[in-house]
């Protein structure tokens, strides 16, 4: 099975959703808010003020977050239009994820909503159209026409690789990822796999960007080049190992199954993100920076008055990877994986240094063609 | 309740889905292809063989049907391309419904069907992309942006009007829609709502097709202009009220409830048709044309030796209907509804006239701009 016809965050908006569960990645868009505002506004004055803005948010998903980036965007050039005296331009919005994401529940939810928020801004005079749809399918290949689009922008979807090769599967054995007890060329496999499919995605865009259009991309990466298994995500993967492996010894998971299975995700540095865009050749670099979010204040649901609940965090990891792991393990052993895995997150909190994700932004803009 | 907030297809692919009760519609369009191809080809050639082609299909539902009219017209221009010496466009290719819709059906079943087709294309050395997105909302305002659109299609939907006018709902009595028992004034009431909506239609795509593009609209309708009541599909949704007269009788179905229903939709005649087209403005006429389907024929499957099963159109009229039905009945009445209008259709079938279902289409191109 390939990963882009399993991959996709939980549907709907039960407890186990990635709508109920994506707080953190809703804590990455707000952080980078800045970048994307500055993106935008330096495009739209750029090519002075154009009738129609064409966006492009890749790896939607569904839920609160999925347009988020859109309605501040639509929100900010309103805001300049007025500045400038300029009539808002119609916005053409394109929402991408893989062919199983929930499009039905963006489309009977989250829209709404969206076109209540406009409703309020017309009221005050500020009316222009927002013309949404959705995109489904891999951005490891061609998603729109050729030069149509203005600005892309994705948040923590780009550390999903496209395949697992087969190498590590083969070399992996009870590790689900990257570890400290993976072989090296394990390692390097992923790397080489991130390369190949973050080039594709660039070679993709530059052909679907019009000259001086942008991209802001959020990764959950790590800040050193070193050592691609010390930083970031790696550990809360390695927890999850733990609790498979218990359940091997259980005998509620084939030991076969454990050792096939792994994560399609490769957390880059800003340096080997910076070797892609420039070997690639057709964006130029606006900004490279590195953010953190602590493991700790994500279980606190980000008020640090609460105590940790490490529900949080399991029931979050649960909406990003449970379609993946019900496809491998079966689904009627996830309950049990994400109680497990909720108190490994408790015993093991305390224990060696504190965990944090670490997002490489980067803002590029498009060269002339 | 608005409309378009309930009226969509049974979604998925059941017994009762859209997706396996649809031969109806498929039917249609099968009858309308010459007229599809005199369209696309004169277009592509007129526009002297653009490099990049944008379709829509409004009304699209899920199933198979849903792709049929993108995957004829990349057939016939990629047929053209080969015989004129041409590299064949970059297709985009919008699919449209109500948000209501079941468009992760759409992407998860029927999309993967069409790029395999397409593969096949590649294969003869006669590959060009095709990028497809699903654009949610009524067409009865704004869909996509100011001139971007080159062709669009849409068969059997704008029968569905928007709304059901009040006067509808207070006059109409235990009709469920235009009946010879109904006043006048419900039927010049249908009447004028369609005019309202059919205008609203052909101004919103007036904005979003190019000068010289084209539209094919198949229309469910009637032939002559006297009687809106007498020829079409009045006779199946009579059967429909029969069956819930039956219900209301049984004390399974509230009066009152059976007394606030309407079937949202009005079959206009060629005249009808004619006379917005002309007042809009906009677009010219290139055909105008009746087809007929018979009642029998479909019951059969449209195998001519086979005998009627009337639970062929019990089912497929519940696959267009339930929706609508089940938000004002409740759900839990439809296997009964359905079961007893299976009844009705076997032993009315054989008293009165033959019934017909009238296809109206007619073919337009935008004036220059």
């Amino acid at each position: 099975m390939e990963v882009k016809q399993v991959l996709h965050m939980n549907g709907g908006f039960g407890d186990t959703s990635y709508a109920s569960n994506s707080l953190l990645q809703r804590k990455v868009i707000s952080m980078t808010k800045p970048i994307i505002e500055e993106a935008i506004t330096e495009l739209y004055i750029s090519m002075n003020a154009p009738n129609n803005l064409c966006m492009a948010e890749l790896g939607c998903s569904s839920g609160p977050n999925t347009m988020v980036v859109a309605t501040e965007i639509v929100k900010i050039v309103r805001k300049l239009c007025l500045e400038i005296g300029r009539q808002p331009p119609e916005f053409q919005i394109h929402l991408n994820d893989l062919t199983g994401n929930d499009f039905n529940s963006i489309f009977r939810d989250n829209l709404p909503m969206f076109q209540l928020e406009l409703r309020d801004e017309k009221s005050r005079g500020q009316f222009s159209p927002c013309f949404v749809s959705a995109v489904p399918g891999s951005f490891y290949g061609r998603l729109f026409a050729a030069n149509t689009v203005h600005f892309i922008h994705s948040s923590y979807s780009l550390q999903w690789i496209s395949k697992i090769p087969k190498e590590v599967e083969l070399l992996n054995k009870d590790n689900i990822y990257m570890s400290s007890a993976s072989p090296t060329q394990v390692i390097d496999t992923y790397y080489n796999q991130f390369r190949i499919d973050f080039y594709t995605f660039l070679r993709c865009r530059s052909e679907e960007i019009v000259s001086g259009g942008r991209m802001v991309l959020t990764i959950l990466g790590r800040r050193g080049h070193e050592d691609a298994c010390r930083e970031g995500c790696c550990y809360i993967w390695e927890l999850l190992a733990l609790v498979l492996k218990q359940m091997v010894a259980e005998g509620l998971i084939e030991k076969e199954k454990l050792r096939s299975f792994n994560i399609p995700n490769y957390t880059p540095s800003p340096r080997e993100v910076k070797e892609e865009v420039e070997k690639e050749g057709s964006f130029g670099i606006n900004h490279l920076e590195t953010s953190e979010i602590s493991l700790v204040d994500w279980s606190k649901g980000f008020r640090s008055a609460d105590e940790p609940d490490w529900h949080n965090v399991s029931r979050g990891m649960r909406a990003v990877s449970e379609p993946l792991l019900s496809e491998h393990f079966g689904g009627f052993v996830m309950d049990q994986i994400f109680e497990k895995y909720s108190e490994i997150l408790r015993e093991c909190s305390n224990k060696g240094p504190e965990t944090k994700f670490v997002n490489v932004t980067v803002s590029v803009t498009r060269n002339g063609k």
